[in-house]
């Protein structure tokens, strides 16, 4: 975390302070980021919402074995973090949609190449892990 | 998961019935794979070891807040899934070094990615955020 150090002057915004994050620094916020999306869950729903907007049901099937509990939290985590966008649309019933915003999209690009490269490697992955014996 | 259907035939290995993992598939192995390499903890050594070899001592110094527990823990898993090998050199005291497998590379170069992003990114994410009320 390169912070400069006025906390007793204008006391500027944590995010104005901060020009670059330090994962590897325990204190520095980019790590709470880096729990967030790297969740089993979220990691499966921003490659999801990549290919476009989305609603509850939907995002249900598709990520398979995701519980509804589950899935309003973690969508609404990556709200908070301001990665996706619920849209609200005021019809009866209620219809509600989840979208990528423009930060999300770059956090889903990075997740999807990760998610890519374990799908193609997997066989790779699985013939370099130790044989259970028979 | 991509499997064919010969379970019964000369029992083939996982790893040859795969041709490609499916994370999005509840019952696929990818699944397991996606969460052992984006633990918090192997994201950052997986990311720390793209630097070359490293002594148990220079990984726990590098990566902030790594108990010695967890920091054997994560390389142990590491290593089972082929991604970290463990170099232990015959002499007194003991030298253990770690490194990654070339599959580790192609990993680490993928979480490295990801951890950069968020890095650069930190500031947007943050002014993203809805500001805590003073």
């Amino acid at each position: 975390m390169n912070a400069s150090n006025h906390e007793n002057l204008a006391v500027p915004s944590l995010s104005a302070r901060i020009e670059r994050g330090d994962v590897f620094s325990s204190n520095c916020p980019s790590r709470e980021i880096l729990t967030h999306i790297t969740s089993r869950w979220a990691v499966l729903l921003l490659a999801a919402l990549l290919n476009g907007t989305h609603r509850f049901s939907e995002l249900r099937r598709k990520v398979g074995g995701i519980s509804e509990k589950m899935l309003a939290q973690t969508l609404q985590t990556l709200e908070h973090d301001g990665f996706v966008e619920r849209i609200s649309y005021p019809v009866v019933p209620p219809h509600v949609e989840y979208r990528l915003t423009p930060l999300g999209v770059e956090a889903g690009r990075q997740l999807e190449s990760l998610v890519g490269w374990i799908e193609t490697r997997l066989p790779s992955i699985l013939a370099a892990r130790p044989q259970p014996t028979p």
